[in-house]
């Protein structure tokens, strides 16, 4: 065992605060990494919070990770002391399931052991994540980073957000000549509107904030549509091959599926605290659309991801805080006031 | 021209009555066909009692349809007087536009022209249906009927009912060694356990109603579930690769989209006439699930399903009326009194 230093949630209502604990010793297959930035990701709000009322106290969030190598089990040979390297949602599987055999970790038959909070996806135990000074990760759950050394902060997001938009977008095969969709201008859709892009497709970013326009140019959009504007959204009518749709807060799904061509899909990525309207039957009937959701990525495609942003020279836009700043950052998180991802140097964390 | 006779609908609220009207004359590339039978399909009574807003009057309804060919036009090679011939929900599309270029009339990029109430799907014209003795179709509206003369009027709710459940069976490729699950056994759910059935899949059938078990298994599901009996819905959690949902009446769509397994699909084919309760964004997420619509099926599909059961001497489990008695059956129909299609006898229309 090795000792830790992280922040902590002690419950639903208190801010984050330094807690000490201890991480395993590193087991034959375990890599022990000192973690470099780790990502802010809604979701770890929503944990800190207790939102999903899952959650174990005390909870250290964080599972957008980038570090170092500072230790390997005898049986690691993908991984040597000093090399970079990044863990993401998970951190282990059953490995013996079906989704497991396809290398589909995420939607494992038995529930995935996230990074923090495990035990809500049906891990039995409570992990801690990646708001602290080291962790200690099965071989098979950390991923190769091989972009360069001088922006690795701002690899942290995709571990979480690169992959969550990537997998989709993967799935339903997108590419040139085709006209994608990406709905909201967040830490999930700035990571969508780059990556589509670089796949090559044509990108229209819809956003309910005329100021972002400017911005998703910027990342890679060929178009922006103001989605309030119903003569912008009509000129759009049937004319999708996909839409990715990053936005959690409840609204009008059937503006979107409106917009897509007969036999394409809307895939959602954001679940909605309180239900979303019910989208019109009609809509999908009269043109065989397809209304269909997706959950981070499998390890194999993360890394796939990592290597795909890497040749394109993506990373996400990042603010960088101290720790000491986390509970502000969530402040400005719930306003959508940060472009476009918090990443915490932890580095911060010794220096407290 | 030639002088008609059938049963319309003169507004909203008064019962069907006799109608004399003019179908065109027979165009080199028509089809004229006397009317032997015609299915009563759910459809023709929104339609006749303007449910949807959309009706044009006077309406005669049906697109069921199986007659007998008594004339063709120069042009048409395909049929020859003396044929058995079909009519489906559509008698003309664009012909020019990239769904009617795929065989997809029915998702014609200009609107299909519906066999009645046309002008609702963007044909512009009101269409007369089938509840009368002949009818006029472009031949390449036009099907071949190759089942025996023994049971026609059993085959002609295949035209709509037949087609709505065959095409997304198809499209979603059920066969051996899946499981497919039926949701609701009226007139579309009797034929698609049938259809699946022969298709090789292992069918559940799911209803409200346990007095249809026995029935169900008969038409062809290896299995039936009680959708209000909750151990019986757990008992087949995320093991479906395919449903297909004929329920129009708004429901739960959460309890059969958590038996999907990952990656698989419900089709939806009912369109409810106030919403469905939204579906559980997580429930599509967390097992990237599909909720997806499909529309009846082009013209080629029709003529591949109505070959398909000839082959496996499928047809409808119908009750024959007079054309008199249509008003009666549309209110048995509300109650679900009837197993499984109303099919008017149209020889009743010349007894009048």
């Amino acid at each position: 065992m090795s000792q830790a230093i992280g922040y902590a949630a002690n419950d639903a209502s208190t801010p984050l605060a330094p807690f000490n604990f201890t991480r395993r010793a590193v087991g034959p297959n375990d890599v022990q990494i000192d973690i470099l930035y780790c990502g802010v990701c809604h979701s770890d709000l929503h944990t800190a919070r207790n939102e999903w009322n899952n959650t174990l106290y005390p909870s250290v969030p964080g599972h957008e990770i980038v570090g170092r190598v500072t230790a390997v089990g005898d049986s690691v040979e993908s991984f040597k002391v000093g090399d970079l390297a990044g863990v993401g949602c998970m951190v282990d599987s059953c490995q013996s399931c079906l989704s497991c055999g396809e290398g589909l970790e995420q939607y494992c038959e038995n529930g995935f052991i996230g990074t923090y909070n495990g035990h809500a996806f049906g891990g039995g135990e409570n992990t801690l994540g990646g708001y602290s000074d080291h962790i200690v990760v099965d071989k098979r759950f950390v991923l190769r980073i091989s972009h360069g050394e001088e922006n690795l902060a701002a690899v942290s997001p995709l571990l979480c957000a690169g992959i969550t938009t990537y997998s989709p977008l993967r799935q339903w095969k997108v590419g040139p000549g085709q006209k994608v969709g990406v709905v909201g201008l967040g830490g999930l859709g700035h990571m969508a509107v780059k990556i589509a892009n670089a796949m090559g497709a044509h990108v229209v970013l819809f956003t309910t904030s005329p100021d972002k326009k400017e911005d998703a140019l910027r990342l890679g959009a060929s178009e922006v549509v103001v989605s309030r504007n119903k003569d912008e959204m009509a000129a759009h009518v049937n004319s999708f091959d996909f839409i990715l749709n990053t936005v959690a807060a409840p609204h009008d799904l059937d503006a979107f599926l409106s917009l897509l061509k007969r036999d394409a899909t809307m895939t959602l990525v954001g679940a909605p605290a309180s239900p979303h309207p019910s989208p019109n039957v009609f809509g999908l009937i009269f043109k065989r659309r397809r209304l269909a959701g997706s959950l981070i990525g499998g390890i194999a495609e993360t890394q796939e991801m990592l290597d795909f942003c890497a040749k394109h020279n993506i990373v996400s836009d990042i603010e960088m805080i101290d720790i000491q700043n986390i509970n502000d950052a969530y402040e400005r998180m719930l306003k959508s006031d940060v472009k476009y991802r918090f990443v915490i140097d932890m580095a911060s964390l010794k220096s407290a």
